[in-house]
């Protein structure tokens, strides 16, 4: 190494792994930081929370993905401070990574639109943390149902709230159904898990606003076939440990619920405040950072901003979501981007973000799709979905694993990994988690 | 349900579930109580500590195990209080169970020999969270010696003690020495993985003391050629924040070692000094319950106590050692009992050991074995381990992702979940965990 530009990128989501990836033939020192040290496939994080994959199987080591690309060095650590004219990155513990150039590839943290204390009674779901955590309050919920004599309180453990009908919300609804209807069916002898009530609270006025209308409508009726139910236009005001208050329409209504979830809204990770505080770069309401087409900060050629904290806008001017597909094709754009400079060749054109479609799977063998704008749904719409996650999972053996629980669970409907772990005992799991971001 | 007799179980490890599934086709009511709602296979919770396999792949839900055995009702709960004359157990949520039979298989917990303060540092292998807790530990040494500019903080970073030189000291030291060897080899581009120094401690004169000496000496030499070492007939004196003191013969030593991992001793679960206060049983140094050769405490017929926390003798008169076999047969022994009281036919004879035999595993390929006398080492001492293991994991699904985990694993020395989870960030690892025995 020495005297080759430095590539600096920060995160090991999507964005920064592929961009990573993508420089490896280019002659350049790359690091890599990251909090954390594993990729996580964040899609199927829910299956995590719901019990049916154990954390190991969607996540790999950075180091053992990287450890053959000789140019790339992964550190454990976090950035806390970006000085865009030293060009210089200030990590929490004190130390300085310089660089030639600059991926940020954070991504986004869970939001409560200005409710931080929901936190406490409603996780979210972005770490794996989370993920055992709501896995710990699921099952915990049955438990105490059947311990319960009272049967209000044993109606309210029995009482599942999942806010946010986004794919995220949607795929919780369905597995939570899934479970109570089928995976616990036998292993009670006071309560039928099967009378569970799920019920999946939007502010918008339907489920999956990302997906077409009738693939929307389809997958509402899915969930009522499975048992869950959605409630759109509702407004939440209210998050506490018995329950949720929310206005629909005219009225307020009150659910006592022991158990709440958040797949409610997401917003820019820390770092990016401070990006954006640096570089006096704008931002969207979430803190997303305004990006040039070349998904550069403007006034800042050498630092790319890719995933889910750019805000990037298709041609048609709507912004980008912040998907997966997104963030990989970013991560890659930049790296060609950094290469084309490097050996003195054209620049690439503005990122262009090729849109395959959208998914969404609701249950067994039952998801919806659009596919180039082809629609999509029931068992054609799940094995795709099948196919397309199980393609992109990294490491071959975590692809055969998860193929196998899942071959396994479709044909048993049990689940793998439903443990109660990480809160001792018996105590009624709270979930201040660890995230932050 | 109703007029029948109630059994009730405390605890469901291998004690406890073999009893619970013994009494299948006996005319009662059996209550399983647990602090945890999965059966845990102890004896591969160091591959959990080591990252080749994840929590879920070692764990099964009791009810899900126990689903389609109908006279079982399992709970969620921790026994406070036993009262032998009403017959009842208080549970800490102060529930009230009674029964007509009790079987006792709380098991046991790690024990610091009266230096509680070393569990700080020093953290044990009796529950998934602390054995997610030792992989944390793990994998952040070699990121901070990664990272670590100053020599001899990075040798401490890469210095590794186990006190404790039984089984479980044994397979963790074969397991670290083959992480660092071969799964991290190409991980890190600072440090070379391979220095690290593995470092076993006891006070006995020679590792395995429960496995006859020559298969001991192999196991020693096993162990060297991974590159750990054992220390033998040495004491520990103090353990904190900055590595090990202890006595060697005459002189006292200081190994400087970020990472302490304690294989050294446990003693009985708490329920067992409640219940020796209630019963007036005595018990032995480690809080074990001297039973009565059909495995009841003396004076009180009705109560069984069976796994660690029973101090039961051979027919020689040495005790039983606390292995998952022993506890199984007893667990299978006290229903046997109680069926045989129930239809008036005659008791069993007093319990009997059937003892096949010894195990323990160095690494890959690398076991010895003690089996009806025979020794075997080597290659095919691991191949019985591997066979004895996946036969014993219960449910078949485990047992195959088990397998192919393994297998690929042999093939790759890759290690499939190396995620570094539960505490937030980059700190380094404090291990206070939440184990209660």
């Amino acid at each position: 190494m020495g005297e080759k530009q430095r590539v600096l990128i920060l995160g090991g989501g999507f964005g920064g792994l592929h961009a990573a990836r993508a420089l490896k033939r280019v002659p350049v020192d790359v690091t890599l930081l990251d909090r954390r040290n594993f990729y996580l496939f964040q899609p199927l994080l829910y299956q995590v929370a719901t019990g049916s994959l154990s954390p190991g199987e969607i996540a790999a080591p950075l180091r053992g993905i990287l450890s053959r690309q000789k140019n790339v060095r992964v550190l454990l650590g976090e950035a806390a401070d970006i000085d865009p004219v030293a060009k210089r990155v200030l990590l929490k513990d004190g130390a300085t990574l310089e660089y030639d150039s600059l991926i940020v590839a954070t991504g986004s943290q869970s939001h409560y639109f200005g409710n931080e204390q929901w936190r406490e009674w409603a996780t979210s779901l972005k770490s794996v943390e989370e993920a055992t955590a709501i896995r710990h309050k699921i099952l915990y919920a049955f438990e105490a149902a059947e311990r319960e004599p009272d049967p209000t309180l044993r109606a309210a453990w029995l009482t599942f709230v999942i806010v946010g009908a986004g794919a995220t919300g949607v795929e919780l609804a369905g597995a939570l159904a899934e479970i109570a209807r089928r995976t616990l069916r036998n292993d009670f002898r006071s309560i039928r898990p099967e009378e569970a009530r799920i019920l999946l609270l939007d502010g918008a006025s339907r489920v999956l606003p990302a997906l077409p209308a009738d693939l929307a409508a389809k997958a509402e009726r899915s969930l009522i076939r499975l048992g869950a139910r959605a409630r759109n236009g509702v407004k939440v005001t209210c998050i506490d440990s018995e329950g949720v208050t929310f206005h629909a329409g005219q009225s307020t209504e009150r659910i006592a619920a022991k158990t709440v979830l958040w797949a409610g809204g997401v917003a820019a990770s820390e770092l990016g405040c401070v990006l954006a505080a640096r570089t006096n770069a704008q931002t969207d309401r979430g803190g997303r950072i305004r990006v040039n087409p070349d998904l550069t900060v403007p006034g800042f050629p050498d630092i790319y901003v890719v995933g889910d904290l750019a805000l990037a806008f298709r041609s048609g001017g709507r912004p980008l979501p912040g998907v997966a597909p997104v963030a990989m094709q970013q991560g890659y754009y930049a790296a060609q981007s950094i290469a084309a400079r490097l050996d003195g060749s054209a620049q690439p054109r503005p990122f262009h973000y090729f849109d395959r479609g959208d998914l969404a799977v609701i249950g067994r063998a039952s998801a919806v799709a659009n596919l180039f704008g082809l629609h999509v749904w029931g068992f054609p719409a799940w094995l795709l979905w099948l196919f397309v996650h199980l393609m992109y999972l990294v490491e071959f053996r975590s692809r055969l694993l998860v193929f196998i629980q899942w071959g396994f669970q479709y044909l048993t409907f049990s689940r793998g990994a439903r443990l109660i772990t990480g809160v001792v005992d018996t105590a009624p799991p709270k979930t201040k988690t660890a995230d932050r971001g």
